[in-house]
């Protein structure tokens, strides 16, 4: 713990009064080697991170964090959840403006991927402490437990009990492979707060996210910045193909039971149909429930099928038109049916508050203009339900995210520290 | 034992001296309760067989079927690899005539593939014990070692190594997935024979097998029996397609570099060669190196391709077309290449040798002509290589194969087996 102490000390003393600034200002240098400090706990020898939800790892970043919070002068609060917010006091009561992410990564996840968005929090409270910069409503940095639904499923599970959308009962007893809880880790870390995990209980004025793009749109257009106006909505589907396993070689062509033909059309199919409605179509999961030989056609095909639109009328179209080419596809395919077809999950596509997005919009304006619908998941999804929320993505290399490789340029996340501080201060002058 | 033992017993003392044919011929009963008895060693509730080569059902079913051989007079040989020669005496010494398959089955096989060929050739050396006939040559019946591969990779492992195409090294060398060997199976059931595995060692002949045809085509048909004229070439490769795994929703479609799409296309194309050049393509094996994840474009797909064609010079042409196919759709695939192509096992077409077939198409001439180049491999392509070899195939109900609905016709059954016998005795009679 000296490391973080003996830096914040030198920070306060190092700037003269002379030089406070009346509007706070991000500390490039300072954001970045935090964000790679607090990297510590859970990186992996190939740049990468794995810092499971609630593991060993989780629980330091999350103490070393609420104890820089608590430097700056937040108040810090845990929920029932184990979501942490950290409150620095403004010139009026009441709910404040968030800033919140997640610390938790995949498995095999990068440095960027939720981080981001915590430790740029964290640089805006320092900011504005060393500038001795008061906002007009409180600010909170915030961590939500649970967000990558690598450990526990499912995904933004801290979020999504804090808005209503999960019970409280339902979050705490998620259990990982090994049967261990969302509760029993909570309890092991101390991090099982009193507080309820309730946006009634703890309400929030707005919600503001900092996060890499995870994609490669800004990388393409070689922009650093986007304004993120939405997350589209998601649809998973779980298809069974029931065909007839055979000989390769006794098995004339003409008389195959063939699962794999009539999956290939339909793979490419979903494809076709994504571009024309102008969505997305992904099938990422494909296997067989009979066991698969070199010399056998296959008995079955399962496989996992991903939609997105950020339009929910162009998403139910794009469903609707999919199960109908499908449909089509098996009937022509000579003893291939389609077998089972489960929904897995949905989500509702998210139009952001435009107010907040404004905030974002103008805060971009010295970068080219580029404007993104989320096509990932986040907390922002939760917390959109109940207060207005925004986000802000940085570029990525190669768009690669959940992979040690995952990347983002230094003077990228400065862009993107200051794009936050100033929207967040831009909103809390307006309402 | 006590079972096989009184049902010997029975068939000779009920067979009167005045009713002794001249001309053997096969008791349908016998040979279809046999068939069924011998399935005591590995049947599986749901009718199916899993017997795989050298477990402990094999070397008993062995043991059984080595006495039964004895019973009839026949002189058993067991050479390095496990092959059971079961040699009936004729009138003149020499190679013997043979009849073989295999007694080791698919893990979830059924009860004719290679069983029906074994428990034939028993029925005909009992046929021709009972009536007392003796053949000009030897007779033998063969079990050949390891057919399935499904065990111990490859297939037809004893017969290869007799044949000269494997050494005994090689073949004795072969671990299954346990690192347990070929020789330590052996050795085990005391099947590891002093007798060197050669054809040179032990010359056949001749070699006669039945098979059910493991194809719908005597199915489609409604005919009982084919004489087949030869075993069509096939060849096998491993391909991996490298693309780059990315986010599902925030990835556009035009930017993905997708292995997927260009595996659909790739199978597609496959299958209209194949039937453009009249062979056969299957793709049996597909999957990710890379963890598959429903919302993550696959990182790579490997697949497995076998082609088929009962011609060498068009087998060649097939799988040249299909090279040029792949590699262009490759090509106009984004960011997704061909990254490794690898050759896994291959084999010449054959043709079986006309004398032998002649025998087994005089045969057939009570029933429907039909005439069949076998899509499998056998053992008879090994044997083919040193004497001459002719096989028969019966149907089996849709053609099903490697699963435990196999199913073949008592009638059928007895079918083949006259066939067989009446095709070793016109060879015996010719040679």
């Amino acid at each position: 713990m000296s490391t973080s102490q003996s830096a914040t000390a030198t920070v306060q003393a190092n700037i003269p009064v002379s030089l406070r600034l009346s509007r706070p200002a991000i500390n490039a240098q300072r954001l970045n080697d935090t964000l790679q400090l607090s990297c510590q706990w859970g990186s992996t020898p190939d740049g990468g991170m794995n810092r499971l939800a609630l593991n060993d790892d989780d629980a330091r970043v999350r103490r070393w964090y609420i104890e820089e919070c608590q430097k700056v002068g937040c108040q810090v609060t845990v929920d029932a959840m184990g979501n942490i917010f950290a409150v620095r006091p403004g010139k009026n009561q009441g709910p404040p403006i968030a800033m919140g992410s997640h610390l938790d990564t995949q498995p095999t996840g990068g440095r960027y991927d939720g981080i981001l968005g915590c430790l740029a929090a964290l640089e805006v409270l320092r900011a504005c402490h060393e500038a001795g910069y008061l906002t007009n409503h409180p600010l909170a940095a915030i961590v939500w437990t649970n967000e990558e639904g690598a450990r526990f499923i499912p995904s933004m599970l801290g979020s999504a009990v804090w808005a209503g959308v999960k019970s409280l009962e339902f979050g705490q007893s998620r259990v990982d492979e090994g049967g261990v809880s969302v509760r029993e880790e909570l309890e092991r870390h101390s991090f099982l707060g009193v507080r309820a995990s309730s946006h009634q209980e703890i309400p929030l004025k707005a919600h503001f996210e900092l996060h890499i793009e995870q994609g490669p749109i800004l990388d393409t257009a070689a922009h650093p910045v986007a304004v993120v106006t939405g997350v589209q909505a998601f649809r998973w589907f779980e298809i069974k193909l029931q065909g007839r396993g055979s000989h390769a070689g006794t098995t004339p062509m003409h008389l195959r039971h063939n699962p794999l033909t009539a999956f290939c059309e339909m793979a490419l199919s979903a494809d076709q149909l994504a571009i024309q409605f102008g969505g997305l179509a992904t099938i990422g999961r494909v296997g067989s429930l009979a066991a698969q030989s070199t010399n056998c056609i296959l008995d079955d095909i399962v496989f996992h099928l991903d939609i997105r639109h950020h339009d929910d009328d162009k998403m139910d179209q794009l469903e609707a038109a999919v199960r109908v080419s499908f449909a089509q596809i098996a009937e022509k395919t000579l003893g291939v049916r389609l077998a089972s077809w489960e929904a897995l999950t949905a989500s509702k596509g998210v139009q952001f508050d435009p107010l907040a997005v404004d905030c974002v919009r103008n805060a971009c304006k010295a970068y080219p203009k580029q404007e993104i619908i989320s096509g990932a998941g986040h907390d922002s999804v939760n917390t959109s339900k109940h207060c207005p929320t925004a986000m802000i993505f940085i570029r990525c290399k190669d768009g690669i995210s959940h992979h040690p490789s995952e990347y983002s340029t230094r003077e990228d996340i400065a862009v993107g520290g200051s794009v936050l501080l100033d929207a967040v201060c831009r909103y809390d002058s307006t309402v």
